[in-house]
This record gives structure tokens, sequence and C-alpha cells, in this order.
């Protein structure tokens, strides 16, 4: 009898794993997983609970899913008019927190993985789920730890899917075959205080900052790439806390982020803001310094064959050709893609880290039907 | 027996007249006045102490003094060497806070007129003093209650010396012919929330403040005008309070001032903002809200007869030839100015409202022998 989705999806709500707690979702699908065969394995590091999974032999042809079970916080329980870790269905749809990020999706390529081994079990062919209860937190320890433990242990997905929320509008729309690289830099200025009646005498930080700022806002980062749209800069904060509206304040500080595509890699941006900033200092006498954090490279992998499989069986199973995006925010892709090649490719997220997150029981089963056919395609 | 400016100014120190507390210091001069044939009246408004007086006929042609008895606070105590209301000589120099701004320039003028009516009392002339508690506060309720009063009731200067220091170096290199307006704007962003991933979803404040002061950082206001330096703009604090670096914040403000020229006005100013403002808001988006306090306008007594006046009586006393300048913050000449011409000259001013405020004891005298040149040159 074919594993249901649904069930299972609902069964994963009631567990409340509000990163980094798993709170018996990875027991759950341990369960599942070893009564059809898979040999699983936690992969525990520093207090993150994990589980690798592996059906078939270690180092043969496999495919793998990666997804997480921890799901982003409440927020004000009085918000919901759905128990947000009840599971309930009404109205068609699932109702709770991570029905769209991401139980559901766990649940469909658990379903799939499970019912493909167990009705046409590949000769010679593996599958491989990584999953973990440390992506919406600081990830340091979820899928990294999964890949760092497989990379010891000889372990090897020849692919990878990721079973995240990819699909702006109906099911199908989007594949995501990479994601913009992060880089958030912290602008700390150091002027000389006076008097705003003999500027001459003063060495305004908030002039030198805007200058620095000024054609960074105004002009696009590039023009986009094969398969990315530009890169986008953002300024998130600039603060300084002068009250004295007759003084130049000494120090101001401004934070930028810069979501970069493959023209770019993080060095090289943070090598650049850092040449603009000691211009700036050259030209103005404010002292500009620059600390960079990189929180993830770009990456892509291109239309090919994996891509085309992919595309094809959301397409046979939704009658929608998907875009092959690399647009939106990061996700634990951006760990796999040093793993192997990796697409990302799951249901309508509009309502994820919302009150009342849901998604539509028929996308949950369209979403098993996709992952099973990329199965079969995959080891036919 | 000539009065002594420096055992007045000492007196004048040791009241400890911070703002708007006359604390005696008015009520000393006062008596040196009265007893020397002034006729004394306080004109008190809202609690702020400030003394008229005139000798000579109401009416007649007249020489005007302007100044404050007023200081601002000590700071920390414990930073001073010297009691800061002791009126210590020592070393050759006076010490307290006053001894530059500007007890010291009133006892000069206050011994000078004395003197001067004494000894060579003018004919069908009158010399008016206006005296305030309140300069280095909002100075609502000060000279303008002094000038007001004087409105109203008939009285008039024909002309008016400050007595602020003005000099930067050593006494005599600096006449102040006018002084630049000020014009202090707020700038209230309000855009739109979102993430940093998604920016084509949300409208940035601080690109909107960045792209509006941008310009007006970069460039001069203008090149300046006969008797003026260029105007000059700082900004003084941009804020905005946005601790998380992957979110697009909704709202951020910015506060600038504008120290301007006689090649404008502060409503042409405004003006002038709003309109910048009101396009970048049509061009980004975000709602860009201005508020403006216009401080003072500009003015200037140009050179002609009563500037030559007091520069020839400087380069006299001095052997300096003083630079005519409207440079530097602003004074109660920007109130006289709109009742009479008006210049200000007074000692060297380098240790004003810092710790250990001092002025050489010579210093004092000899801008007496000057102020005293002045009069005896204007009625002469």
């Amino acid at each position: 009898m074919p594993l249901d989705p649904v069930t299972l999806s609902a069964d994963l709500i009631r567990c409340p794993s509000v990163t980094p707690d798993a709170e018996g979702a990875l027991e759950l699908l341990e369960g599942v997983l070893s009564g059809a065969g898979f040999a699983c394995t936690r992969v525990d590091r520093n207090g993150v609970p994990n589980l690798f999974a592996r059906w078939g032999a270690k180092g043969v042809r496999s495919f793998g899913f990666n997804g997480h079970v921890d799901v982003v916080p409440v927020g004000e329980r009085s918000d919901w008019a759905h128990d947000p870790f009840g599971g309930e269905i009404s109205d068609g749809m699932l109702w709770g927190r991570g029905a769209a990020d991401m139980k559901t999706g766990v649940a469909a390529f658990v379903a799939a993985a499970v019912d493909f081994v167990t009705e046409t079990p590949p000769e010679d062919g593996a599958v491989i789920l990584t999953l973990t209860g440390d992506e919406e937190g600081p990830g340091l320890d979820g899928t990294r730890a999964l890949l760092d433990w497989m990379k010891a242990g000889g372990e090897a997905m020849s692919v990878c899917l990721v079973g995240e929320p990819t699909c702006p509008e109906v099911l199908g729309d989007m594949i995501k075959i990479g994601r913009r690289g992060s880089v958030t830099f912290v602008v700390e200025a150091e002027g000389v205080q006076g008097h705003v009646a003999y500027p001459q005498r003063a060495r305004n930080p908030l002039h030198a900052l805007i200058a620095l700022l000024a054609p960074l806002t105004a002009t696009p980062v590039d023009h986009g790439t094969a398969h990315f749209d530009p890169s986008t800069l953002q300024v998130t904060t600039i603060d300084c806390g002068n009250a004295a509206s007759n003084v130049v304040p000494a120090k101001a500080r401004a934070v930028f982020n810069i979501r970069f595509n493959d023209a770019h890699d993080g060095a090289g941006l943070v090598e650049w803001v850092k040449s603009l900033a000691a211009a700036e200092s050259a030209r103005s006498g404010v002292r500009l310094s620059v600390t960079a954090t990189i929180s993830g490279e770009s990456f892509v992998t291109p239309p090919g064959p994996f891509v085309d499989l992919v595309a094809a069986a959301v397409e046979a199973e939704t009658g929608v050709t998907p875009e092959l995006s690399t647009s939106g925010g990061t996700s634990d892709a951006r760990f796999v893609k040093d793993h192997c090649p990796v697409l990302e490719f799951g249901l309508v997220g509009k309502t994820m880290h919302k009150v009342d997150e849901c998604v539509e029981v028929a996308q949950i089963e369209a979403l098993k039907a996709i992952y099973g056919r990329i199965l079969r395609s995959y080891f036919g």
C-alpha cells in the first residue's frame, strides 16, 4: 500500500519542532524509513539533530533528497485561527507551522522514496535522504554536519534535490537551479567632531558614508548573467544617534547586504567594497572600517541532463513548464552544491513563515507524484 | 578715576550666572551704571533677566552696546584647574567661566561707556547698553525682549556693537560685519519593509535619503558672495535602528543644517529642499516628509562709515588691520540687525565654552581702550 504523504505531513506538523528542537520528527521519519529498508544513522552535532538514511549499497549511483524538519517560531499564537501544531485538515487544506516550509516537502519525498524502493527497487542504485533539524537557525551543524559526516565516511550522492517550496503561483512553475550569494558589510565611520558652523574644522562621518553608499545604491551592481538576475545591494541601517543639530558627529555606522550572482564571489566583493572605502577615506579624511560576513557564495547547476530530467517530470505531472530560476533567498542547497549537482523543487510557498501557514492537500499528493516520477526517470 | 574693567570682569565671573540665571550679575552692573548717571530699567520676560541702560536723552543719536552676562555650564568641575566662579587672576590671565564669552567684553564696554560719559560727555548724544541673561540658551526672551520693549517705548540705537569674542588669533584681527543664517531640516523617510532578497517588493527609505543627501553633500550650496564664504551644509544624524541585516527597513530619519549666506533666505532654502525631497519621493516611491526650523536669517552691515570707524579704532589701538568677516556661528546680532546697523567686535575667544576658560588681563584693558576710542570717534 502506498505511503500517504498527507498523513505523514500532518504527523510531522504535530511535532512542535521549532529550530533547533526536532521534537520527535526525526524519530518518526527514522521509523518509517527503517521499516522500508533504509539504513538510518543519526548524525547529531553540537545539539542539532540530523538523520542520514540510505537505501541500497554505499558507493553506487545514488539520488539524494535533502530537507529540514525544523520550523520557524509561531509568533503570536492568538493570531492563528488554526492550531499551529494541530495538523488540522479542513477545506481541502492542511494547516500548521511547516505546512509549506517544509514538512510537506519532506513527507512527499519520503513517501515517494519509500514507494519507489518498495515497488520498483533499482538495481545497483541507491536513494539517500539527508534530513536536518536546523535549516531555519544558524545552520552550522545541520546539513553541513551531514555532508561532513558523509565525506568522512565515503558516502556520496550523485545528484541531490532539495524539497524547499520553490513555486511562486502554481505547482510546477519554478525549479531553482542555483542561488545568489550573500555578503553583509558593516562600515564604521570615524571622523572628527565639530560645530556645524565650522565644518572646515570637522570631518563628517555621515558625509563619507553617503559618498560611499550613493554610487552603490544608485547604480546596479551588474546587469545579470546567463542564469541570474542582476545582483542587488540594500542598505539595511545607518545609525549615528547624534541629538545635537549644531554638532557634526564623530562617528556613524552603516550596514548593507549584497545578494550576488555568479559574476562575483564573496571575496571579490569584499575586496571591491574595501577599495571603495579606502578611496573615500583618502578623499575625506574620515576613517572607514569595513567588516564583511559572507554567508553564502552564488552557485548554479546549469541546464543539462539533470535539470532536463526534473523539468520533464514536473511538466509531465502538472502540465506546467517550470521556469529555471536563481532568485530568492538562501537554502541548504548552498552547502550541497559543494558535494554534487543540486536543484530545488517543491510546492507553492506563499504562506511560509506566516500566520495560518497552510497548503492544499492535493499539492502534497501531486508533489509526491512528481518526486516519484523523478526517481523512476533517474534510475529508468 | 577710570573704571577698572579687570576688577569688574572678575566680579562678574564671581556671579555663577549659568543661563538663564543672572545671579547678581545684572544687579552689579545696574549699580555701576546708575552711579554713572545711566537710567536703568529691568526688562525681564518669562523669567529671563534683562537690563536696559541709557545715558543721555531718549530719541537723540545714540551708540549702543549689546552683550550677555549668562554663561554656559561648567561641565565637570573636577576637570577645571581653576575655580570656574572664582575670578582668579594669575600668570597674567583672568580665569573662569565667562572670561572669554563674554563677561570681560561686557565689563570692557561698561567701563568704556562709564569713563566716556564721565570724562567727555557728548552733547546731544546717548549711549545705550542692552544686557541680557539669556544668549546661551533659547534666546527667545533675552535681547529680543529688550528690542521689543525698546520699540514699544520709542527707544532706539542709531548703531550697535555687540561685544562677543570675534578675534581668532590676536586682538584686533577680526570684526564680524554679519552672520550667516541657519536652517535645520528633519527628513522622515517612510518606505516599504521587505526582505533584502526581494528588494523589488520593498522600498528602501535609506536609499531615498542617500539619493537626496548625496548631491547636497557632494556639491557646494553656492560659491560665496561679496561678503560671505560659501554656504555650508552638514548632515548631523541619520538613524534607522534596524538590527536585522536581511530586512529592508520601513523608516529612517535624517537631520541636516545649512548655514547660509546672503544669496539665500531661509524660506527659499526650505522651498528648495522640499522640492528636492518631492522629486526623490516621486522617483523612489519613498515618502519623504521635511520639517524645517529657521533659527536665523543671514545679514550683513556692508563696509561703510560705521565699519570704517570701528576698524580704524581697532587698528589705532592694536596695530592690527581687522579682517571683515561673516564667518562662524550665530549671536544676538541676528536680532539687533532688524533694529539698526550692527557689528561685532571683542577679544580672542579660543577658550570659550571650554574647561579653564581664560583671557589675558592685558586684552581686557586693550578692549576697553578700543571701545573708548570708538565712542569718542563716533561722537567726535
